[in-house]
């Protein structure tokens, strides 16, 4: 038994990363390029901007507690823009606003396990999510996936034992950037069904994936509330990391379990941010729109530009939304090379070893690739930096 | 062992309590006094968010997401400021922000604690503490305080068992209001030193206290970092609360582990509430000298009023910063009283028992007056409607 929660998992992987650039100089002509973090660089837009600066001098409220589940506004129109993107029904008591999509995670965890169970997740995966069972005294079953880097159902069920409270997905993936097909989360949502263990779809890179229309049919299903639990983040599509604004839609009861959580845990989500969100999705559309077709291009410059890689021996392992993820032909492990990456090539990423466990092959010839930052030339940098390198 | 971390704590007291006012009208003859939750009603001063609105336009770290444990500026700031004021040595590594004070709490627990656990705290407690104790499969472990409403150490080290890992005191107290003395505290820590256990002290009213000077000469003590975890909150002193910023004092080693727990429930507190923390403590002091003076002329106003209620049977056992805790006279049960004083007189406060362990005697004749919200004439209408009860 560890000594403490915290004592049972690792520091956190961006943070260590952070610290590999520290007594570092980037030369002017070979100027960092951080492909590290799943963050948008630029603020809001300017017009988003002043309208949050308008909330803070003039609307009380922004400064004030609310409920804990979240602004009644904001859950509503959730709701009602989930219902129509998914062609489901989903009512705005069933949506609940938290600090962020990892708060999503924890609060989700909490309601479904306690000492020694089990939840299953595949690999490679988000290391937050790892860290939170961890902590949570919640052992990590690691599903590997296949060579598409997709999870299967039936190597899942094999994998269920009577402790098994959930199986988490990311959809698009981090750190694998694929976009799970939406049999494959129905196969899955079937099998959670079948053992009466929950499903939990973590969608934080929904706004872009390259696929029209809802990705999954997850909640036309009328009954999706015995079974499916989904997370989202307002972080990347409004570029409001700062603001610490999630979503989960679950069922009520469930809510009212997560309500617990969350008011220990934060009393409520920040009020500003809500707001901020709320006025993105009436105001902000259009502009999401483009910011999806850049990325979707930033996308197509990692495709187009990768046989320059490969022949140099890389794969392409997974890409989408924000991430690629890729195989590289050093004789050194990834976590060796990461850190030498920065000095000799004025890059940081994350090595594979950060996503799976030490006892699973393959992620010491990984890395992960958080393009979303890099434009079309940047891409082009990153990928010249990259073949020619002294190992 | 129950179904879930969440299934083992009751709902949130706050958002029950605002259940009782659905459906209860009030009447422009008797608006309701809600001295229900420690919170400013009203948002900062003009010159703070001007202040804030200019960031939120012209700063995009404002927007980003920024380091786990907390702006560095903050942090420095609030550790030249807590060594003056504690005339103790704190350093900027040895301060943390975070998303309010209770996470501060629930990332000092999962540093100290793993399942089985047990931490004391005196009675009656603030019952998000007991609430996160609960989720982490830490038993609470309640300490009777005494007539004036204070823990005594020799009381506490008879509850000291091999699974003890902390103390942890409220002072100003919530929900009690008492001000621990100096020697109190210090006693305190002498017995958690001497049995290798923390002491945690949350000084969340810390700016409301009537003593001037520091409340305690804890931090004077060279190794206090061995022991000591101090927290504190932004959100009282600068109306903060809907933005959500707290703090945790402790040794860098503690730090370490707390970055793990903050990384993964919330990845970084947001970015404008720790900027306009910083800017109330380089921009309000006086303005919030001023606060506290109407405090404790609020406070003041609840002694000097007192006697009106102590006539009909009711007993003050404590009073400072934000409450005052009393002992009703009626053969009802506090939790049965308090959603009929919604009706019958208008007025919202907490039972006792929210702030009790059930099979403790005593919660079911106490109320919890949360007065800051309620000027001297409020608190005089306050009394009136609670002197003149039908029951």
């Amino acid at each position: 038994m560890p000594l403490s929660r915290t004592a049972n998992t690792f520091p956190p992987p961006v943070m260590e990363a952070r610290r590999w650039l520290d007594g570092v100089d980037h030369p002017a002509s070979r100027p960092l390029l951080n492909v590290s973090q799943a963050a948008p660089v630029d603020p809001p837009p300017l017009n988003m901007r002043e309208a949050m600066a308008r909330m803070v001098v003039d609307d009380a409220e922004t400064h004030l507690y609310g409920p804990v589940l979240g602004l009644p506004a904001l859950r509503a129109e959730v709701a009602q823009n989930w219902s129509a993107a998914y062609k489901g029904s989903i009512a705005p008591a069933q949506v609940a606003i938290t600090s962020g999509c990892n708060q999503a995670f924890a609060a989700t965890i909490a309601t479904l396990c306690t000492e020694g169970d089990e939840v299953i997740i595949p690999v490679p995966y988000y290391f937050n999510h790892r860290m939170w069972l961890d902590m949570s005294g919640v052992k990590t079953v690691a599903l590997m996936t296949n060579a598409a880097m997709l999870p299967e159902a039936p190597a899942a069920e094999k994998l269920i034992t009577a402790r098994t409270r959930a199986i988490a997905l990311v959809s698009p993936n981090n750190p694998c950037g694929v976009e799970y097909p939406a049999e494959t989360l129905r196969a899955f949502m079937d099998l959670a069904r079948k053992h009466k263990i929950a499903l939990i779809v973590d969608e934080t890179y929904r706004d872009f994936d390259s696929r029209s229309g809802a990705p999954h049919d997850l909640f036309m299903d009328p009954d999706w509330g015995d079974t499916l639990v989904h997370l989202y983040s307002f972080s990347k599509a409004y570029r409001l990391t700062g603001h610490r604004v999630g979503a989960v839609i679950a069922n009520q009861t469930r809510l009212a379990e997560i309500e617990k959580f969350l008011d220990t845990v934060a009393i409520c989500p920040n009020q500003l941010g809500q707001r901020a969100a709320l006025w993105g999705m009436q105001n902000l559309q259009d502009w999401l729109a483009g910011e999806r077709h850049e990325i979707l291009d930033r996308r197509a410059a990692i495709t187009g530009n990768f046989p320059k890689l490969a022949a140099q021996g890389w794969d392409l392992l997974g890409v989408g939304a924000y991430f690629a993820y890729a195989r590289h032909p050093f004789g050194q492990p990834s976590d060796q090379l990461a850190p030498q990456l920065v000095r000799d090539a004025g890059v940081l990423l994350l090595p594979g070893t950060m996503f799976m466990p030490a006892d699973i092959p393959g992620s010491e010839t990984q890395f992960r690739i958080a393009f979303a930052n890099i434009d079309r030339s940047g891409i082009e940098t990153l990928f010249e930096r990259l073949s020619d390198l002294p190992y």
